[in-house]
Protein backbone atom coordinates (compact mmCIF):
# COMPACT_ATOMS: atom_id res chain seq x y z
CA UNK A 1 0.00 0.00 0.00
CA UNK A 2 1.65 3.34 -1.05
CA UNK A 3 1.94 5.97 1.57
CA UNK A 4 -0.55 8.87 1.90
CA UNK A 5 0.59 11.71 -0.46
CA UNK A 6 1.87 14.62 1.73
CA UNK A 7 -0.03 17.38 2.57
CA UNK A 8 0.93 20.84 2.21
CA UNK A 9 -1.34 23.68 3.59
CA UNK A 10 -2.16 26.12 1.37
CA UNK A 11 -0.09 29.77 2.86
CA UNK A 12 -3.32 31.24 3.39
CA UNK A 13 -4.21 28.48 5.82
CA UNK A 14 -1.15 28.42 7.19
CA UNK A 15 -1.39 32.05 7.76
CA UNK A 16 -5.03 32.29 9.65
CA UNK A 17 -3.91 29.20 11.60
CA UNK A 18 -4.40 29.58 15.21
CA UNK A 19 -3.83 27.24 18.52
CA UNK A 20 -6.25 27.68 21.22
CA UNK A 21 -4.69 28.46 24.53
CA UNK A 22 -5.58 26.88 28.22
CA UNK A 23 -7.22 30.45 29.03
CA UNK A 24 -9.71 30.23 25.93
CA UNK A 25 -7.24 32.68 24.50
CA UNK A 26 -6.02 31.91 20.48
CA UNK A 27 -2.02 31.97 19.84
CA UNK A 28 -0.92 32.68 16.17
CA UNK A 29 1.91 33.99 14.41
CA UNK A 30 2.56 36.65 11.44
CA UNK A 31 2.90 35.12 7.68
CA UNK A 32 6.23 35.84 6.05
CA UNK A 33 4.32 35.17 2.69
CA UNK A 34 1.81 37.86 3.72
CA UNK A 35 4.92 40.46 4.50
CA UNK A 36 3.73 44.17 3.30
CA UNK A 37 6.14 47.07 3.40
CA UNK A 38 6.51 47.31 6.76
CA UNK A 39 4.40 44.33 9.13
CA UNK A 40 1.86 41.96 7.43
CA UNK A 41 -0.36 43.05 4.65
CA UNK A 42 -3.71 44.33 6.81
CA UNK A 43 -6.21 41.74 5.00
CA UNK A 44 -4.16 39.16 6.58
CA UNK A 45 -4.63 40.46 10.29
CA UNK A 46 -8.81 40.61 9.20
CA UNK A 47 -8.65 37.00 8.37
CA UNK A 48 -6.67 36.13 11.30
CA UNK A 49 -9.43 38.27 13.80
CA UNK A 50 -12.09 36.52 11.88
CA UNK A 51 -10.55 33.49 12.32
CA UNK A 52 -10.75 33.54 15.86
CA UNK A 53 -14.28 33.75 15.59
CA UNK A 54 -15.01 31.01 12.67
CA UNK A 55 -12.73 28.58 15.13
CA UNK A 56 -15.08 29.49 18.81
CA UNK A 57 -17.04 26.63 19.46
CA UNK A 58 -19.50 28.85 20.80
CA UNK A 59 -19.79 30.53 16.84
CA UNK A 60 -23.42 30.89 15.82
CA UNK A 61 -24.28 31.00 12.26
CA UNK A 62 -21.66 32.99 9.29
CA UNK A 63 -19.75 35.96 8.99
CA UNK A 64 -22.52 38.86 8.49
CA UNK A 65 -20.09 41.71 9.26
CA UNK A 66 -16.61 42.28 10.30
CA UNK A 67 -14.34 46.05 11.57
CA UNK A 68 -11.25 45.68 11.91
CA UNK A 69 -9.24 48.84 13.34
CA UNK A 70 -5.73 48.61 13.06
CA UNK A 71 -4.29 50.23 16.34
CA UNK A 72 -0.45 49.35 15.75
CA UNK A 73 1.51 48.03 13.30
CA UNK A 74 1.66 43.98 13.86
CA UNK A 75 5.14 42.98 14.69
CA UNK A 76 6.35 39.70 13.08
CA UNK A 77 6.14 36.90 15.29
CA UNK A 78 3.77 35.60 17.98
CA UNK A 79 0.53 37.58 18.51
CA UNK A 80 -2.35 36.60 20.76
CA UNK A 81 -5.94 36.71 20.08
CA UNK A 82 -8.93 37.40 22.48
CA UNK A 83 -12.45 36.36 21.07
CA UNK A 84 -15.75 37.14 23.33
CA UNK A 85 -19.26 36.46 22.07
CA UNK A 86 -20.77 39.60 24.01
CA UNK A 87 -24.05 38.77 23.00
CA UNK A 88 -25.94 35.73 21.54
CA UNK A 89 -29.23 35.76 20.09
CA UNK A 90 -31.71 33.41 18.55
CA UNK A 91 -30.04 34.30 14.86
CA UNK A 92 -27.40 36.87 15.41
CA UNK A 93 -24.09 36.36 17.39
CA UNK A 94 -22.31 39.74 18.48
CA UNK A 95 -18.10 39.67 19.06
CA UNK A 96 -15.59 41.81 20.17
CA UNK A 97 -12.17 40.60 18.67
CA UNK A 98 -8.61 42.12 19.91
CA UNK A 99 -5.10 41.03 18.67
CA UNK A 100 -2.43 42.01 21.60
CA UNK A 101 1.42 41.71 21.52
CA UNK A 102 3.54 41.98 23.98
CA UNK A 103 0.21 42.65 26.47
CA UNK A 104 -0.36 45.74 24.41
CA UNK A 105 -3.57 45.69 21.72
CA UNK A 106 -2.46 46.26 18.56
CA UNK A 107 -5.74 45.55 16.76
CA UNK A 108 -9.37 45.77 18.01
CA UNK A 109 -12.08 44.56 16.15
CA UNK A 110 -16.07 43.75 16.28
CA UNK A 111 -18.22 40.89 13.98
CA UNK A 112 -21.36 40.10 13.19
CA UNK A 113 -22.33 36.06 12.56
CA UNK A 114 -26.00 35.44 11.70
CA UNK A 115 -27.82 32.66 10.40
CA UNK A 116 -29.41 33.26 7.05
CA UNK A 117 -32.48 32.62 5.36
CA UNK A 118 -33.90 32.50 1.97
CA UNK A 119 -35.86 35.83 1.36
CA UNK A 120 -36.33 38.01 -1.35
CA UNK A 121 -33.18 39.38 -2.63
CA UNK A 122 -31.94 41.66 -5.16
CA UNK A 123 -28.46 43.08 -6.11
CA UNK A 124 -28.94 46.64 -6.89
CA UNK A 125 -25.27 47.70 -7.64
CA UNK A 126 -24.60 45.42 -10.47
CA UNK A 127 -20.91 44.84 -11.79
CA UNK A 128 -19.03 46.98 -14.14
CA UNK A 129 -18.98 45.79 -17.61
CA UNK A 130 -15.43 44.62 -18.99
CA UNK A 131 -13.59 41.63 -20.20
CA UNK A 132 -13.64 38.24 -18.44
CA UNK A 133 -10.45 37.02 -16.76
CA UNK A 134 -9.42 35.04 -19.53
CA UNK A 135 -8.53 38.26 -21.67
CA UNK A 136 -6.59 40.36 -18.62
CA UNK A 137 -2.51 39.90 -18.15
CA UNK A 138 -1.69 38.83 -14.71
CA UNK A 139 0.28 41.13 -12.98
CA UNK A 140 3.96 40.34 -12.39
CA UNK A 141 4.46 40.37 -9.15
CA UNK A 142 8.17 38.74 -8.86
CA UNK A 143 10.03 41.25 -7.19
CA UNK A 144 7.51 43.07 -5.82
CA UNK A 145 6.13 43.24 -1.56
CA UNK A 146 5.33 39.60 -0.52
CA UNK A 147 2.01 39.76 -0.16
CA UNK A 148 1.39 40.54 -3.55
CA UNK A 149 2.57 36.91 -4.77
CA UNK A 150 -0.38 35.76 -2.55
CA UNK A 151 -2.93 36.95 -5.56
CA UNK A 152 -3.17 36.51 -8.73
CA UNK A 153 -4.42 39.97 -9.91
CA UNK A 154 -5.68 40.93 -13.34
CA UNK A 155 -6.02 45.00 -13.23
CA UNK A 156 -8.62 45.76 -15.85
CA UNK A 157 -8.66 49.94 -15.24
CA UNK A 158 -7.48 52.30 -12.97
CA UNK A 159 -4.07 50.07 -12.45
CA UNK A 160 -0.73 51.46 -10.31
CA UNK A 161 0.60 54.56 -11.91
CA UNK A 162 3.47 53.83 -13.81
CA UNK A 163 4.55 57.88 -13.91
CA UNK A 164 4.12 59.52 -10.79
CA UNK A 165 3.84 62.75 -12.08
CA UNK A 166 0.95 63.85 -9.94
CA UNK A 167 -1.08 64.29 -12.72
CA UNK A 168 -4.23 61.57 -10.86
CA UNK A 169 -7.95 61.89 -12.36
CA UNK A 170 -9.72 59.89 -10.07
CA UNK A 171 -9.11 56.82 -7.82
CA UNK A 172 -11.69 54.19 -9.70
CA UNK A 173 -9.82 50.49 -9.55
CA UNK A 174 -11.07 47.29 -11.22
CA UNK A 175 -9.51 44.04 -11.04
CA UNK A 176 -9.85 40.33 -11.39
CA UNK A 177 -8.40 39.10 -8.27
CA UNK A 178 -8.08 35.45 -6.87
CA UNK A 179 -6.03 33.28 -4.40
CA UNK A 180 -2.85 32.31 -5.49
CA UNK A 181 -2.31 29.27 -5.86
CA UNK A 182 -6.06 28.83 -6.18
CA UNK A 183 -8.19 28.41 -3.60
CA UNK A 184 -11.61 27.56 -2.64
CA UNK A 185 -13.23 30.82 -1.53
CA UNK A 186 -14.66 30.82 2.40
CA UNK A 187 -15.33 34.09 4.12
CA UNK A 188 -11.65 34.29 5.71
CA UNK A 189 -10.41 34.41 2.27
CA UNK A 190 -13.37 36.82 1.38
CA UNK A 191 -12.31 39.22 4.44
CA UNK A 192 -8.86 38.80 3.19
CA UNK A 193 -9.61 39.68 -0.35
CA UNK A 194 -11.73 43.20 0.85
CA UNK A 195 -8.20 44.94 1.32
CA UNK A 196 -6.33 44.07 -1.93
CA UNK A 197 -6.60 47.67 -3.06
CA UNK A 198 -3.42 49.70 -3.13
CA UNK A 199 -3.89 52.76 -1.42
CA UNK A 200 -6.60 54.86 -3.29
CA UNK A 201 -4.34 58.45 -3.12
CA UNK A 202 -1.73 56.38 -5.27
CA UNK A 203 -3.92 56.86 -8.00
CA UNK A 204 -6.01 59.69 -7.48
CA UNK A 205 -2.62 61.92 -7.27
CA UNK A 206 -0.07 59.98 -9.39
CA UNK A 207 2.08 60.42 -6.34
CA UNK A 208 3.41 58.28 -3.80
CA UNK A 209 3.21 58.55 -0.38
CA UNK A 210 3.27 57.05 3.01
CA UNK A 211 -0.36 55.36 3.60
CA UNK A 212 -1.59 52.75 5.85
CA UNK A 213 -5.36 51.31 6.51
CA UNK A 214 -6.69 52.76 9.77
CA UNK A 215 -10.05 50.96 9.79
CA UNK A 216 -11.80 48.06 7.20
CA UNK A 217 -15.44 47.07 7.22
CA UNK A 218 -16.55 44.58 5.39
CA UNK A 219 -19.83 43.35 4.65
CA UNK A 220 -20.66 39.72 3.51
CA UNK A 221 -23.76 39.54 1.77
CA UNK A 222 -22.31 35.72 0.20
CA UNK A 223 -24.10 32.90 2.48
CA UNK A 224 -21.50 29.96 2.58
CA UNK A 225 -23.43 27.94 -0.56
CA UNK A 226 -23.12 30.95 -2.39
CA UNK A 227 -19.28 30.75 -1.81
CA UNK A 228 -19.25 27.12 -2.73
CA UNK A 229 -20.53 27.67 -5.99
CA UNK A 230 -17.63 30.62 -6.77
CA UNK A 231 -15.25 27.98 -5.45
CA UNK A 232 -11.81 28.76 -7.11
CA UNK A 233 -13.14 31.43 -9.30
CA UNK A 234 -11.88 35.09 -10.23
CA UNK A 235 -13.31 37.62 -7.99
CA UNK A 236 -14.40 41.10 -9.78
CA UNK A 237 -12.59 43.81 -7.58
CA UNK A 238 -14.07 47.53 -7.98
CA UNK A 239 -12.79 50.31 -5.34
CA UNK A 240 -12.74 54.14 -5.33
CA UNK A 241 -12.57 57.14 -2.49
CA UNK A 242 -15.14 58.96 -2.12
CA UNK A 243 -13.43 62.27 -0.33
CA UNK A 244 -9.50 62.86 0.79
CA UNK A 245 -9.30 65.14 3.78
CA UNK A 246 -6.96 66.24 6.52
CA UNK A 247 -4.57 63.16 6.41
CA UNK A 248 -7.40 60.84 6.09
CA UNK A 249 -9.21 59.42 2.95
CA UNK A 250 -12.12 56.51 2.73
CA UNK A 251 -12.14 53.53 0.15
CA UNK A 252 -15.56 52.12 -0.81
CA UNK A 253 -15.32 48.49 -2.43
CA UNK A 254 -16.85 45.74 -4.21
CA UNK A 255 -16.25 41.94 -4.78
CA UNK A 256 -18.71 40.20 -7.36
CA UNK A 257 -18.49 36.96 -8.41
CA UNK A 258 -17.70 36.04 -12.35
CA UNK A 259 -20.97 35.20 -12.06
CA UNK A 260 -21.95 39.10 -11.24
CA UNK A 261 -23.25 37.84 -7.72
CA UNK A 262 -22.23 40.80 -5.33
CA UNK A 263 -20.29 38.70 -2.49
CA UNK A 264 -19.08 41.61 -0.57
CA UNK A 265 -19.55 45.90 0.31
CA UNK A 266 -16.55 46.83 1.66
CA UNK A 267 -15.15 50.37 3.24
CA UNK A 268 -12.12 51.64 4.83
CA UNK A 269 -10.38 54.46 6.17
CA UNK A 270 -6.76 55.23 5.46
CA UNK A 271 -4.21 57.49 6.84
CA UNK A 272 -2.06 59.58 4.63
CA UNK A 273 1.06 62.07 4.81
CA UNK A 274 1.05 65.06 2.81
CA UNK B 1 -30.57 93.39 37.96
CA UNK B 2 -32.35 90.82 35.94
CA UNK B 3 -32.55 87.20 36.88
CA UNK B 4 -30.69 85.13 34.29
CA UNK B 5 -32.74 83.81 31.57
CA UNK B 6 -33.84 80.25 32.15
CA UNK B 7 -31.59 77.85 29.62
CA UNK B 8 -32.93 74.60 28.29
CA UNK B 9 -30.89 71.91 27.02
CA UNK B 10 -31.87 70.40 23.20
CA UNK B 11 -33.35 67.65 23.09
CA UNK B 12 -30.34 65.87 21.61
CA UNK B 13 -28.24 67.41 24.02
CA UNK B 14 -30.65 66.27 26.73
CA UNK B 15 -30.47 62.52 25.27
CA UNK B 16 -27.09 62.26 25.34
CA UNK B 17 -26.23 63.56 28.22
CA UNK B 18 -23.97 61.22 30.27
CA UNK B 19 -23.42 60.92 34.21
CA UNK B 20 -19.79 59.53 35.03
CA UNK B 21 -19.50 56.87 37.19
CA UNK B 22 -17.76 56.19 40.56
CA UNK B 23 -16.22 53.31 38.49
CA UNK B 24 -15.42 55.29 35.54
CA UNK B 25 -18.63 53.82 33.64
CA UNK B 26 -21.32 56.29 32.44
CA UNK B 27 -24.74 56.22 33.09
CA UNK B 28 -27.14 57.62 30.38
CA UNK B 29 -31.05 57.25 30.20
CA UNK B 30 -33.06 56.43 27.03
CA UNK B 31 -34.88 59.31 25.53
CA UNK B 32 -38.46 59.80 24.74
CA UNK B 33 -37.93 62.54 21.85
CA UNK B 34 -36.24 59.82 19.84
CA UNK B 35 -38.03 56.93 20.83
CA UNK B 36 -38.62 54.62 17.70
CA UNK B 37 -41.02 52.09 16.68
CA UNK B 38 -39.50 49.96 19.37
CA UNK B 39 -36.91 51.24 21.71
CA UNK B 40 -34.98 54.18 20.27
CA UNK B 41 -33.80 55.86 17.49
CA UNK B 42 -30.74 53.83 16.15
CA UNK B 43 -28.79 57.03 15.83
CA UNK B 44 -29.20 58.49 19.51
CA UNK B 45 -27.60 55.36 20.48
CA UNK B 46 -24.76 56.01 18.60
CA UNK B 47 -24.52 59.60 19.59
CA UNK B 48 -24.73 57.84 23.23
CA UNK B 49 -22.18 55.62 22.78
CA UNK B 50 -19.66 58.06 20.82
CA UNK B 51 -20.41 60.46 23.57
CA UNK B 52 -18.99 58.61 26.14
CA UNK B 53 -15.58 59.46 24.16
CA UNK B 54 -16.11 62.51 23.58
CA UNK B 55 -16.61 63.11 27.49
CA UNK B 56 -13.98 60.29 28.42
CA UNK B 57 -10.82 62.56 29.97
CA UNK B 58 -8.31 60.60 28.30
CA UNK B 59 -9.30 61.48 24.47
CA UNK B 60 -7.14 62.53 22.17
CA UNK B 61 -8.09 64.10 18.82
CA UNK B 62 -11.92 64.18 17.37
CA UNK B 63 -13.68 61.08 15.90
CA UNK B 64 -12.47 59.66 13.05
CA UNK B 65 -14.81 56.53 12.54
CA UNK B 66 -17.26 54.91 14.40
CA UNK B 67 -18.74 51.56 14.03
CA UNK B 68 -21.95 50.95 16.53
CA UNK B 69 -23.24 46.81 16.56
CA UNK B 70 -26.87 47.05 17.94
CA UNK B 71 -26.83 43.55 19.46
CA UNK B 72 -29.99 44.08 21.01
CA UNK B 73 -33.37 46.35 21.56
CA UNK B 74 -32.41 49.13 24.29
CA UNK B 75 -35.18 48.96 26.74
CA UNK B 76 -36.73 52.35 27.72
CA UNK B 77 -34.58 53.30 30.58
CA UNK B 78 -30.91 53.90 32.45
CA UNK B 79 -28.04 51.82 30.78
CA UNK B 80 -24.37 51.91 31.37
CA UNK B 81 -21.43 52.63 28.92
CA UNK B 82 -17.80 51.25 29.13
CA UNK B 83 -15.37 53.09 27.29
CA UNK B 84 -12.00 51.99 27.41
CA UNK B 85 -8.99 53.59 24.85
CA UNK B 86 -7.34 50.32 24.06
CA UNK B 87 -4.46 52.05 22.28
CA UNK B 88 -3.03 55.43 22.31
CA UNK B 89 -0.50 56.61 19.42
CA UNK B 90 1.00 59.96 18.80
CA UNK B 91 -2.18 61.35 16.57
CA UNK B 92 -4.53 58.38 16.93
CA UNK B 93 -6.57 56.45 19.55
CA UNK B 94 -8.51 53.38 19.57
CA UNK B 95 -11.91 52.93 21.67
CA UNK B 96 -13.96 49.79 22.62
CA UNK B 97 -17.41 50.83 23.85
CA UNK B 98 -19.77 48.56 25.12
CA UNK B 99 -24.02 49.93 26.31
CA UNK B 100 -25.09 47.50 28.96
CA UNK B 101 -28.44 46.98 30.56
CA UNK B 102 -28.66 44.62 33.68
CA UNK B 103 -25.09 43.45 33.09
CA UNK B 104 -26.12 42.77 29.72
CA UNK B 105 -24.42 43.60 26.37
CA UNK B 106 -27.12 45.75 24.52
CA UNK B 107 -24.41 47.46 21.97
CA UNK B 108 -21.08 47.27 21.34
CA UNK B 109 -18.65 49.57 19.34
CA UNK B 110 -15.36 51.19 18.38
CA UNK B 111 -14.26 54.27 17.52
CA UNK B 112 -10.53 55.95 16.41
CA UNK B 113 -10.40 59.62 17.38
CA UNK B 114 -7.44 61.67 15.51
CA UNK B 115 -5.57 64.95 15.21
CA UNK B 116 -6.04 65.96 11.91
CA UNK B 117 -3.75 67.98 9.88
CA UNK B 118 -3.49 69.87 6.78
CA UNK B 119 -2.76 68.13 3.66
CA UNK B 120 -3.84 68.06 0.10
CA UNK B 121 -7.13 67.53 0.39
CA UNK B 122 -10.39 66.60 -2.16
CA UNK B 123 -13.93 65.20 -2.21
CA UNK B 124 -14.36 62.62 -5.27
CA UNK B 125 -17.94 61.93 -4.16
CA UNK B 126 -19.87 65.54 -5.62
CA UNK B 127 -23.33 66.41 -4.24
CA UNK B 128 -25.67 65.32 -6.93
CA UNK B 129 -27.45 68.63 -8.46
CA UNK B 130 -30.83 69.43 -6.81
CA UNK B 131 -33.16 72.25 -5.52
CA UNK B 132 -31.82 74.28 -2.26
CA UNK B 133 -33.16 73.76 1.10
CA UNK B 134 -35.69 76.74 0.80
CA UNK B 135 -37.00 74.93 -2.46
CA UNK B 136 -38.53 71.78 -1.22
CA UNK B 137 -41.01 71.07 1.91
CA UNK B 138 -40.61 69.83 4.78
CA UNK B 139 -41.88 66.73 5.58
CA UNK B 140 -44.79 66.88 8.24
CA UNK B 141 -44.29 64.62 11.45
CA UNK B 142 -46.98 65.37 13.09
CA UNK B 143 -48.75 61.85 13.99
CA UNK B 144 -45.03 59.99 13.34
CA UNK B 145 -42.42 58.07 15.30
CA UNK B 146 -40.96 60.26 17.96
CA UNK B 147 -38.01 60.81 17.15
CA UNK B 148 -39.05 61.45 13.40
CA UNK B 149 -40.01 65.24 15.03
CA UNK B 150 -36.05 65.36 15.86
CA UNK B 151 -35.22 66.34 12.38
CA UNK B 152 -35.73 68.92 9.94
CA UNK B 153 -36.82 66.62 7.17
CA UNK B 154 -37.01 67.74 3.26
CA UNK B 155 -37.47 64.83 1.16
CA UNK B 156 -35.88 65.14 -2.46
CA UNK B 157 -35.93 62.38 -4.29
CA UNK B 158 -36.88 58.54 -3.01
CA UNK B 159 -39.23 59.74 -0.96
CA UNK B 160 -41.08 57.60 1.56
CA UNK B 161 -44.07 55.24 -0.62
CA UNK B 162 -47.12 56.76 -0.50
CA UNK B 163 -48.64 53.70 -2.27
CA UNK B 164 -47.34 49.99 -0.98
CA UNK B 165 -48.04 48.72 -4.47
CA UNK B 166 -44.91 46.00 -4.08
CA UNK B 167 -43.78 48.09 -7.59
CA UNK B 168 -40.23 49.56 -6.38
CA UNK B 169 -38.04 50.51 -8.53
CA UNK B 170 -34.49 51.66 -6.25
CA UNK B 171 -33.25 52.15 -3.14
CA UNK B 172 -31.43 55.77 -3.75
CA UNK B 173 -33.10 59.00 -1.29
CA UNK B 174 -31.87 62.43 -1.16
CA UNK B 175 -33.24 64.54 1.59
CA UNK B 176 -32.46 68.05 2.94
CA UNK B 177 -32.01 67.31 6.86
CA UNK B 178 -30.88 69.04 10.19
CA UNK B 179 -31.75 69.04 13.95
CA UNK B 180 -35.17 70.26 15.05
CA UNK B 181 -35.25 72.76 16.53
CA UNK B 182 -32.04 73.68 14.97
CA UNK B 183 -28.73 72.64 16.71
CA UNK B 184 -24.67 73.56 15.96
CA UNK B 185 -23.25 70.80 14.05
CA UNK B 186 -21.13 68.90 16.33
CA UNK B 187 -19.43 64.94 15.55
CA UNK B 188 -22.48 63.62 18.70
CA UNK B 189 -25.05 64.94 15.73
CA UNK B 190 -23.08 64.02 12.94
CA UNK B 191 -23.18 60.14 14.38
CA UNK B 192 -27.35 60.25 14.91
CA UNK B 193 -27.71 61.86 11.55
CA UNK B 194 -25.82 59.22 9.38
CA UNK B 195 -28.79 56.77 10.65
CA UNK B 196 -31.53 59.41 9.31
CA UNK B 197 -32.39 57.27 6.56
CA UNK B 198 -35.72 54.86 6.27
CA UNK B 199 -34.89 51.09 5.56
CA UNK B 200 -34.27 51.36 2.12
CA UNK B 201 -36.15 48.25 1.54
CA UNK B 202 -39.28 49.89 1.89
CA UNK B 203 -38.04 51.90 -0.95
CA UNK B 204 -36.69 49.46 -3.32
CA UNK B 205 -40.14 46.99 -3.09
CA UNK B 206 -43.15 49.79 -1.96
CA UNK B 207 -43.42 47.37 0.69
CA UNK B 208 -43.71 47.09 4.93
CA UNK B 209 -41.41 44.70 5.83
CA UNK B 210 -39.87 44.09 9.51
CA UNK B 211 -36.10 45.56 9.28
CA UNK B 212 -33.80 47.06 11.69
CA UNK B 213 -30.32 48.17 11.88
CA UNK B 214 -27.84 45.80 12.70
CA UNK B 215 -24.30 47.48 12.26
CA UNK B 216 -23.78 51.25 11.50
CA UNK B 217 -20.03 52.63 10.37
CA UNK B 218 -19.62 56.17 10.46
CA UNK B 219 -16.00 58.10 8.74
CA UNK B 220 -16.04 61.64 10.14
CA UNK B 221 -14.28 63.46 7.25
CA UNK B 222 -15.23 67.08 8.21
CA UNK B 223 -12.81 68.57 11.07
CA UNK B 224 -14.16 70.81 14.25
CA UNK B 225 -13.31 73.66 12.41
CA UNK B 226 -15.38 72.51 9.18
CA UNK B 227 -18.28 71.86 11.31
CA UNK B 228 -18.28 75.51 12.51
CA UNK B 229 -18.67 76.48 9.48
CA UNK B 230 -21.55 74.66 8.79
CA UNK B 231 -23.39 75.82 12.07
CA UNK B 232 -27.05 75.19 12.13
CA UNK B 233 -27.13 74.62 8.18
CA UNK B 234 -28.86 72.14 6.52
CA UNK B 235 -27.45 68.78 5.32
CA UNK B 236 -27.64 67.35 2.14
CA UNK B 237 -28.27 63.38 2.21
CA UNK B 238 -27.87 60.36 0.60
CA UNK B 239 -28.49 57.12 0.69
CA UNK B 240 -29.13 53.53 -1.62
CA UNK B 241 -28.45 50.14 -0.84
CA UNK B 242 -26.14 47.78 -2.61
CA UNK B 243 -27.77 44.24 -2.20
CA UNK B 244 -30.15 42.55 -0.19
CA UNK B 245 -30.08 38.46 0.18
CA UNK B 246 -30.99 36.46 2.60
CA UNK B 247 -32.47 38.61 5.40
CA UNK B 248 -30.12 41.78 5.18
CA UNK B 249 -29.19 44.40 3.12
CA UNK B 250 -26.63 47.21 3.04
CA UNK B 251 -26.85 50.60 3.02
CA UNK B 252 -24.47 53.45 1.94
CA UNK B 253 -24.63 56.79 2.37
CA UNK B 254 -23.65 60.41 2.39
CA UNK B 255 -23.80 63.78 4.13
CA UNK B 256 -23.07 67.35 2.49
CA UNK B 257 -22.96 70.49 4.07
CA UNK B 258 -25.48 72.92 2.08
CA UNK B 259 -21.82 74.44 0.46
CA UNK B 260 -21.28 71.05 -0.97
CA UNK B 261 -17.95 69.55 1.47
CA UNK B 262 -18.42 66.19 2.28
CA UNK B 263 -18.96 65.44 5.67
CA UNK B 264 -19.68 62.25 6.22
CA UNK B 265 -19.55 58.95 4.75
CA UNK B 266 -21.25 55.99 6.58
CA UNK B 267 -22.76 52.58 5.43
CA UNK B 268 -24.67 50.14 7.45
CA UNK B 269 -26.30 46.76 7.37
CA UNK B 270 -29.64 46.03 8.08
CA UNK B 271 -31.84 43.40 8.83
CA UNK B 272 -34.85 42.39 7.14
CA UNK B 273 -37.70 39.70 6.65
CA UNK B 274 -39.91 38.23 3.84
Amino acid sequence: MAAPAPTTLHPFDQAIALELQPDGHWLGHTSPAYANMVGPYGGITAAQMLNAVLLHPQRLGDPLALTVNYAAGVADGPFVLQARPARTNRSTQHWVIELLQDGQSVATATAITAKRRQTWSSDEQTPPAGPPPSEVATLESAGLLAWLGCYEMKPIKGTMPTRWDGLGQDSLSQLWVRDKPARRLDFAALSALADVFFPRIFLRRAKRVPAGTVSMTVYFHADASQLEEVGAGYLLAQASAQAFRHGFFDQTAQLWSEDGALLVTTQQVVYYKE
